[in-house]
């Protein structure tokens, strides 16, 4: 794990780093940042965020999340590209599954199963390269090895359920704005404590998707947040309720 | 409006009152209660609770609900006996809907319209003896007219819908474990905030008709809280929660 730079903004330090490729990726190393509160000393819990479809780890809506859960809460906060995402080169196989999802959603016809074999094709290389940063992060010393949550919608949902329920020391996540389709399998496998979003309006996510999701969650500790409104209208409040679940599960 | 006793504790003073008959309903006087934050002078925001099923004003849930309503929120906080419960006399009407509702779920049958006939019986009451409560209560120097709340889940939402729907002084409510049959055409007219609280397991209400009365509320600004588990086994961080919502909608 390098770093390759350091500033301070706001009472929280940012650290850019690259992991060194990770086996059965694309083989090149994975560009990541950190956050901590400024002047930070000694282990602390930290919160991995998985930004959403075509974003990538420095998009205003992580940042910001970010800035807060270090802020108000001391935590640690890092995220990372997505593979084909940020200023990761996009194989052949992604630009494939990105093209079939394009002409799905410009016919208008279900994109559920287009969605759900992007999400698979990236988390194949995404969860062994979150496993590989949580190795790496929770050997820094103002990290160190408190439990870890994991914040993420959308397609950090769909990369973070297969993430949570492979990796034992994640103890809570927030999860959301996804289907049952995607990830079913592998989110009757997560039993630590889950925040679920739901967009009542969604027009990606079909209602009905998105609420079997959340029946699946193995998790009995599970709680559903539905808002109205579309993919990208979740209201300010449900961050401070994520802060709010996350202090009752990691502790501050 | 005559008050009948006045005790402290924790904090938390409680004064006993009995409104006079209003018209339309059983004629005789309503027995309520009263909670302020001891030693509190001038208008606050006043939240209404309303009871669940076969419990009253002074029902464990309620008054430890209140408490923490007055102590951590400075609200004044009141309740009332609903029609045949508490104090007071059952109506041979309500004893046959009661009966009948028994009856259903004894058999195991559908007791959706057994619900929703007992709700309308006792609505018809409970609306106007909640309006004239909150005509009197606002006259109290340590009340006035501030924005008022509601509160009241199960049988506190079936009567809560048609009261909060009638009523402009109420300007936040927190509602649920109840289902379409017994009021969608009044949450309709609903457009004041709403948390709206649903028991993924619920045993008395059905998935679909809890997640459908959320769906017909008209209010723009709604948000639907699901937990796993039974009718009676909504969790206690909900209660938090409702303070944080009627703080952002209220005031504090």
């Amino acid at each position: 794990m390098q770093f390759t730079s350091r500033t301070s903004t706001d009472g929280v330090t940012e650290r850019l780093f690259t992991l060194p490729g990770v086996s059965g990726t694309d083989g090149g190393g994975v560009p990541g940042v950190l956050w901590t509160p400024e002047g930070a000393t000694g282990p602390r819990p930290l919160i991995l965020v998985g930004h959403g479809g075509g974003r990538h780890k420095k998009a205003p809506g992580v940042v910001a999340r970010a800035h807060r859960f270090a802020r108000e809460g001391g935590y640690a906060v890092a995220a990372l590209d997505a593979p084909g995402h940020g200023d990761r080169p996009r194989s052949p196989q992604l630009d494939a599954a990105v093209g079939e999802l394009r002409n799905r959603m410009q016919s208008g016809g279900d994109v559920s199963a287009a969605v759900a074999a992007l999400h698979e094709l990236l988390a194949g290389q995404s969860v062994p390269e979150w496993r590989t940063a949580l190795d790496a992060l929770h050997r820094l010393p103002d990290v160190g090895e408190r439990p870890a949550g994991y914040w993420g919608v959308s397609l950090g949902c769909g990369l973070g359920v297969p993430f949570v329920a492979a990796e034992p020391r994640v103890r809570a996540a927030v999860l959301g704005l996804n289907g049952a389709e995607t990830s079913a399998e592998a989110a009757a496998r997560i039993t630590v404590p889950v925040e679920f979003l739901v967009q009542w309006d969604d027009e990606r996510v079909p209602r009905e998707a998105a609420l079997a999701l959340f029946d699946t969650l193995g998790s009995p500790d599970k709680t559903l947040h539905a808002n109205p409104g579309g993919h990208g209208d979740v209201p300010a409040f449900e961050l401070d309720s994520a802060l709010r679940f996350f202090a009752r599960h990691l502790g501050g």
